[in-house]
C-alpha cells in the first residue's frame, strides 16, 4: 500500500486536520497521480458538514485535482510517468450499463464510485478525495492534461468546468442564441466563459449589481439584477436556454418566464429545502422544458479540456495552502471568493514533515 | 349580420341555456359552417364557472367543432358549400410573428384568438363557441374534415385529439420507445390511441384498477395503478416519454422517477392548484426534463384528422341533446362518461321553434 497523507474531517462539526491513511498499489489499468492542486467545491462542504445527511467520516474531500503521474499499471498505455494528469468527480462505473456505453458514465446507475465518501471496491473502506498528496485511479477515470493550461487554475475545470460545459453542449448553445446564466458563483463564472467561447450572448443573472462589471469581464454581453422586476421584465420570452446554477430555493417562474418558445431551464444545482412549485401555464403556454444535467462523462470532461487549451480557458481563483481551508470554507459561504478557492497541495509537505 | 342560436352561462353560478346572438357576415376569406357537433372539454366547464378567473358573459362554450359549410367568401379556395369542414380551439391569430410563421398559431402571443371568451375583432364582443348552430371563421382556422369519420366521433379531435397528437409527435413517439400515459379521460384516451398507433409500448397509468379492461381495448399494452407504490416502483428508469393529463395537483415526482435518463415528463393540463414542488435531484441525476404543450398548430391539427382517418381514430363518445348539457357537466366532474361528451346539434332546432 502506499502511505498517503491528507485534510479529512471527522464529524460534522470538527474542523478539517492532518489524516493518514493508504492508497492502493497501482493495478494492471491504474495510475496513480501526484497531486499538485485540488480545487474546493461548495459539494466538499456539504459533504464535510454531512449536510446530504450520506457522509461516512473520516472524510476526505476533493474532486477538482490536478497532478503528475508517478506511476502507472503495465496495461496503461494513455499515460507514463512525467505526464500531467486530472481527476474529477468519479473514479470508476460499471463500464457495460447503456449510460457507460454511451461515454455518459456520471449516470452509470449500477457502481458509479465518486471521488470521495464514495464505496471503494478495491479498499472495502469509503473513497478519499483530492485534499491530499496521491491518488490511484483507473486509467479510464484520469483525463489528460494539456500543457497549455495553468495547473492551478485548470484545477475547477473538473468539476466547475464540466457541470457548466455539458448542459451548455448537450442544449447545443451557440451562435444566434440568447443565453442565460443565473449566479455568478464558481459554478457561474465558468459558465459564461464557456457560454461566450460558444458564441451566444450571454445575460448572467445576479443579485448583486457589485457583481456586473466582472461578469462583463468574464464575458457576458448584459448583466441582469434578477432583484429588479421590471429589468426582468424587458427580457420576457427571449431566451433559447437559461443555466440556472444556484443551488438556494428561488423562485424559478421568474426565469421560465423570460424563455422563448421551447426554450430550456436547465437546474445544475440541488437546493436544499425545494424550489416554491413552477407554474405548469408557464410551460404550457410556451412549449417550456425544466431539466437538470450532472456534470459530464469522461469523454466530454476531455473534450473540455482540450477545448479551454485551445481557446485560453481556466478559472479564476484564489490559491491557498492546504491549512487555510476552513477559513475558506466560511469565505465560500459568505462568496467571499473570485471565483473558486484551489488548494496549493505543495502545503501538505510541512504536515508529513511534522508527522 | 346572421342570426345565431346557442347556449350560453350568464353567471358563474347559473346553467347554461338557449342563447340568441349574432355572427358576422362572411367576409372574402370567411367560412361559414352550420355546426352539426362539439365536443364537451373541460374547460368549457372551468370557463362556464369562471375557474380561471377570466369569464366574461354570456359565454358560449364549445371548441370541438365539426359541421358542413354553407357559404364562403370570394377568395376562400380550399372550401365550398357543402364540404365537411371543423374548428378547434384557435379561429384566429396575428399570423406574422415566428411562432405563426412556423405554424405554432397555439403560441402566438400577439392576438390570439380562442374560439370562446376571447376579445372578438370582427365583433368588438367576446368570441361565441360551438354550442351554437353556426360558426363563421377565417379559413385558415378551418380544418378539412375527412369524410370518412364519423362526425360525431370526430369532435373531440379538435381539442382533446391535437392535445394529446401534438406532444406525442413533438417528442418524436414511436416504436421501441415506452410511453406512459397519466389518467384516462377525455386527452388519456386519445393519448392512449395515439401512442399506440405511433407503435410506441404503451403504459396506461390510472387511479381506477376498474378502468384496466377498457385501457387495454383502447391500446395500452399494459396499466399501471398509480396509487401501488410497488407497481410503480417496478416501472422506475424506464419510460422514454409520458404524457401526463391529468390536471388535479398531483405528486409529479412519482412519474419523473420512471423517466430514463433524457426522459421527458409532459404536462397538459392546468392545476387549479400548484403540483407539489418536484425534486430537483430527480432530474439532475438523469438528465430528465419536466415539460409543458398546448393543443397544436392548425397544419398540425390537419395532420392528425388525416392520420385519423387513415387509422381509423376517433373518440369514444357518449352523445347528448344540448339539454342535457348541465347534467352532463355534473357527470364529466365524477368522470362519469367513457370518454367525451358530444353535443348533437340538431337538438337545438326544438330551442330555434320555441324561440
Amino acid at each position: 500500500m502506499i502511505k498517503a497523507i491528507g485534510y479529512a474531517a471527522h464529524s460534522p462539526t470538527t474542523p478539517l486536520g492532518p489524516f493518514h491513511f493508504e492508497r492502493r498499489e497501482p493495478g494492471p489499468h491504474d495510475v496513480q497521480i501526484e497531486i499538485l492542486y485540488c480545487g474546493v467545491c461548495h459539494s466538499d462542504l456539504h459533504t464535510v458538514r454531512s449536510e446530504w445527511q450520506n457522509t461516512v467520516y473520516p472524510v476526505v474531500p476533493g474532486h477538482e485535482i490536478v497532478g503528475r503521474v508517478t506511476a502507472v499499471g503495465d496495461e496503461v498505455q494513455a499515460f507514463k510517468a512525467g505526464d500531467l494528469a486530472a481527476v474529477g468527480c468519479m473514479v470508476d462505473s460499471c463500464r457495460t450499463c447503456p449510460d457507460c456505453r454511451e461515454n455518459l458514465e456520471q449516470y452509470c446507475q449500477n457502481e458509479l464510485t465518486f471521488t470521495y465518501n464514495s464505496p471503494d471496491k478495491h479498499t472495502g473502506k469509503m473513497t478519499y478525495g483530492g485534499y491530499s498528496n496521491v491518488i490511484v485511479v483507473d486509467e479510464h477515470f484520469v483525463l489528460r492534461l494539456p500543457q497549455k493550461l495553468d495547473l492551478a487554475a485548470a484545477a475547477p475545470l473538473l468539476c466547475a468546468g464540466i457541470t457548466t460545459y455539458s448542459p451548455l453542449r448537450h442544449w447545443q448553445v451557440g451562435p444566434g442564441q440568447k443565453v442565460g446564466i443565473v449566479g455568478l458563483g464558481g459554478l457561474g463564472h465558468m459558465g459564461v466563459k464557456f457560454a461566450h467561447a460558444f458564441g451566444a450572448h450571454v445575460v448572467l443573472f445576479t443579485t448583486s449589481p457589485s457583481k456586473a462589471e466582472d461578469a462583463k469581464r468574464l464575458g457576458a454581453d448584459e448583466v441582469v439584477i434578477s432583484k429588479n422586476p421590471d429589468e426582468m421584465k424587458k427580457h420576457a420570452n427571449s431566451f433559447d436556454f437559461i443555466l440556472d446554477t444556484v443551488a438556494a430555493s428561488h423562485n424559478l417562474d421568474a426565469y421560465i418566464e423570460l424563455l422563448k418558445r421551447d426554450g430550456t431551464l436547465c437546474l445544475i444545482g440541488v437546493p436544499e429545502m425545494p424550489h416554491p412549485s413552477p407554474g405548469v401555464a408557464n410551460l404550457i403556454f410556451r412549449r417550456r422544458k425544466i431539466a437538470g444535467s450532472l456534470i459530464g462523462g469522461i469523454r466530454e470532461t476531455q473534450e473540455m479540456l482540450d477545448f479551454c487549451a485551445d481557446h485560453d480557458i481556466v478559472s479564476d481563483i484564489e490559491l491557498i495552502p492546504i491549512q487555510k481551508i476552513n477559513d475558506a470554507y466560511e469565505r465560500m459561504l459568505k462568496s467571499d471568493v473570485k471565483y473558486r478557492f484551489v488548494i496549493d497541495l505543495a502545503s501538505l509537505k510541512q504536515e508529513s514533515a511534522a508527522a
